[in-house]
């Protein structure tokens, strides 16, 4: 008898494959598999989904300060709004705590969920709380709705051999507490995609894991050149590459296009810098996040 | 020293209320603590908003077919549309599980996912699977984004003295099985908006505590009369007041209304009962389900 397959036995990637098969996207500008949803009503902006959910123990410790939770759990859809060029409007977040929670954390929690969603210009339009049982982690899951101008939503399929490979900021090292405190790229979005990037995604799980998924979703292979990845202080090649939850973003531009943003590019934004360049085929990294792996 | 205060300690209720304290819902036609957030865009329909999630070991048992668990937590939302007068066109589905769980078992969750959205019309627009501990329970959570037609929209609110309390189909004694396999009232609540109604909500914690809420909201009191209540076979009056997750329509409308309602009631639609009246004060009912209590 064959064992039963599990989901330890399979990357992220192929489980969400598999999941998807046979659903109808029909009427989505944009389906499942980019960083959001996009659907297009003919006229006006277009409209963005996306959900995203941390886990005790899995994004962030139980020790973590509860404000930063919430910020956290609200900051990581809103990046995934800037990476495809927009904004969040409006949040949904639902809470599966359990019963023996203190009520001061929860307060805490939804401290740093407002702050975010101030900050960011958007309102929570509902919620859900579910009860635990005793002792299961806490799981917070944010849906949210956004905007992005009509001609101005990027998605990662739509680079081509002989872009530059950039990204705003820089990676690696986010467990030492960045990953709770980051400010997601939404100016840095909205400004590359109305300068005209071929294609984007937000770091979520790290260069070397998501930098192949922009690629293979343009068609494309890439060159990386390690030296020029752009590390926080103490984080060497390879935390740059693999430590993921950078939340900064990747993108491609035209040669050409690439040297007018960054002649161009507005002091108080996160820096730019070019890490390497979509080419027809080939590139492999080692390392990066898998959620079931 | 005082004692933690733990979310055990309070209703699901009082919970929602101090977590919203504070937080804006500028710009929302309606916000949170009604079924749905409505989005009024100021053109087209309306566009409503809501999250939900179901958790394993309070929702459904971990023995449940799997295929009914992901049709339950689609159905649920869809309900909620149901309960304003509206429909669910976009659905996000987030999944906290645990990594032993075999991929058959998912399988058979997306299908009942798939089935529930192709019965409603509605499109799978995005997703997010988070690995569990081993042990924990899964958690399924859906954001989901609907419309309902301007000024149709049926809020918790509008219920005035006098008015007829009617309610769709039968309740009592959905755990024998309907609470997995049952059918948002869809087309009974766009037509019960369509008719006028004033209030509507949809039963999902047992009408002694859902009606309450409805009347409160309303700023009314309310007669029952238990002897009408609609009921499921093998139910008493007990069950049909505190059984919960009926999910089906509670809704207030003038006597002349009720009268034209009940006349013009469509075949194949669930029937629709009066099981009391809206008062100025009063009314109180023991049992129901409370997710924290």
């Amino acid at each position: 008898m064959k064992a039963p397959e599990r989901l330890g036995d399979m990357g992220e990637d192929e489980l969400v494959r598999r999941l998807l098969r046979g659903f109808d996207s029909g009427g989505l500008a944009v389906g499942p598999g980019d960083d959001c949803a996009v659907v297009d009503e003919g006229r006006g902006p277009l409209r963005l989904l996306k959900t995203d959910a941390i886990v005790e123990g899995v994004h962030f410790l139980p020790t973590a300060a509860a404000s930063q939770v919430g910020w956290k759990a609200v900051a990581r859809v809103v990046s995934d709004f800037a990476a495809m060029g927009g904004s969040a409007r409006h949040v949904l977040v639902t809470l599966a705590v359990p019963r023996e929670r203190e009520w001061s954390w929860l307060a805490g929690l939804y401290r740093g969920i407002r702050r975010c969603l101030e900050k960011h210009g958007a309102v929570l339009a509902g919620g859900e709380t579910s009860r635990l049982p005793e002792g299961a982690p806490v799981v917070i899951s944010v849906a949210g709705e956004g905007v992005v101008p009509r001609g101005k939503c990027v998605t990662r399929s739509g680079g081509r051999v002989g872009d530059v490979i950039g990204v705003t900021g820089s990676l690696g090292g986010s467990i030492s507490g960045r990953h709770l405190t980051f400010m997601p790229r939404v100016a840095e979005g909205a400004r590359l995609a109305a300068g005209g990037v071929t294609a984007m995604m937000d770091l979520s799980d790290g260069l070397a894991k998501d930098l192949p998924r922009l690629a293979a979703a343009s068609g494309c292979g890439f060159e990386l050149v390690p030296g020029a990845l752009p590390r926080h202080r103490g984080v060497d090649v390879a935390g740059a590459l693999g430590d993921g939850e950078d939340y900064e973003l990747l993108f491609t531009a035209p040669p050409r296009l690439w040297h007018a943003l960054v002649r161009q590019w507005p002091e108080g934004l996160a820096p730019i810098t070019a890490i390497g360049r979509l080419t027809k085929e080939g590139g492999l990294l080692e390392g990066g996040w898998d959620h079931f792996k």
